[in-house]
């Protein structure tokens, strides 16, 4: 069975790319990074997936950006709240994390090479999103790039990276939709960027909203939203 | 004056590399991965160097690459020993540590954004090597490329992503000279993969042989080499 290393945040995005990466015959190897992030309730929602999505592994790393800072997920910053869409359109926000994506991407590779796969899953989105600029195709492929220059497998010829990016393109709403065709309950998810102490999510950061406007647009409740409204 | 992140192992090579940024008149953030590995004396010295250099910060992060194996560094795989020229030659061998480049460039990459600079220096070395990949020009020329689309601030114009490799057509004798040049004491540095626990070198692994190898050819004595021969 072909080896894939899925990047596994514990998100809807993240979520339903494992569930792809299964669907296309992957044995999947769940790599969740703790990176020192504020919404740390993603990091259990991320063992949940694992198991319910049948991962053969599930690596939770510790990577510590906290202590690099510069992002309001891993600093004292605070996280922006109800946001307009012309508003979120407008730039990069400050829960942009400083090179994420590329030391999530670097920590999968070598995870990669150890498994013998060149196999990579990354749920990044370039339609619904916070404008973060690793989440882009042009992005995406120079990583791929650079990652056949840069290990013994590869320069070996026995492995080729391939970076699959399955929801890239996609809307908020189709991602909602190809969830729940893949089976997967999105209760098990974390979107929210600012979760109360029980992991509820705030209703208000971008993560939340940009959730939000997804299932309105598939026309499906989220279970995680009548969580909150219980409060 | 201008900043500029310097990955420092504690080795000669970054030792080297790092005075090498200050003479360019870069005041110097030391980074230092503590990623599991099995020499981790060479944290210590990277301590004793980013002090000698005056680094205005010196940050050891923590990446757990030992959770994900796959080299002789980070898992129990014995060391090579007294390997000939040849043999070095021969092929990619098992100290090599899966994309260890990537994920160091990928952390100085963040805390370079952080510190709202483009200028990155790595002590990579593509002459008296061990054939590890992600030393080459091509290698690290793919990274500069793909870190230029990555970031928010390279991406919004405001920087420049530049890795600085000043070593890397230098041969070990050049970086013993060099490093004498700029006032590195290499007794502070540590090379040894496999030392013993009071952190002398073995002098027989691949990193002892290519040290030795430099000294000689620079003509001058190696203060490690006599501690080791102390024994």
């Amino acid at each position: 069975m072909k080896r894939a290393v899925c990047l596994l945040s514990g998100g809807l995005d993240s979520t339903t790319c494992l569930a792809v990466a299964r669907r296309e015959g992957f044995e999947t190897f769940a790599l969740t990074l703790d990176y020192g992030q504020r919404h740390r309730h993603e990091i259990e929602a991320a063992r949940r997936v694992a198991q319910a999505l049948g991962a053969a592994r599930h690596l939770v790393l510790r990577v510590d950006l906290a202590a690099i800072g510069g992002s309001a997920l891993t600093s004292p910053l605070a996280v922006p709240k109800d946001r307009s869409a012309e508003e979120m359109a407008a730039g990069i926000p400050v829960t942009y994390v400083p090179a994420r994506n590329t030391v999530f991407l670097a920590c999968a590779l070598a995870w990669a090479e150890t498994l013998q796969t060149g196999d990579i899953f990354i749920g990044v989105n370039a339609i619904d999103f916070s404008g973060y600029p690793d989440c882009r195709p042009e992005y995406i492929e120079a990583f791929e790039r650079m990652a056949n220059l840069a290990t013994k497998a590869t320069v070996e010829g026995r492995l080729r990276v391939r970076i699959h990016t399955p929801l890239i393109g996609l809307s908020k709403a189709d991602i909602v939709r190809l969830a729940l065709e893949l089976g997967v309950d999105p209760g098990w998810t974390h979107s929210c960027y600012d979760p109360d102490e029980h992991g509820r999510p705030c209703g208000a950061c971008d993560a939340c909203i940009l959730r939000r406007k997804g299932f309105r647009e598939a026309g499906v409740p989220d279970p995680l939203e009548i969580r909150r409204e219980d409060r």
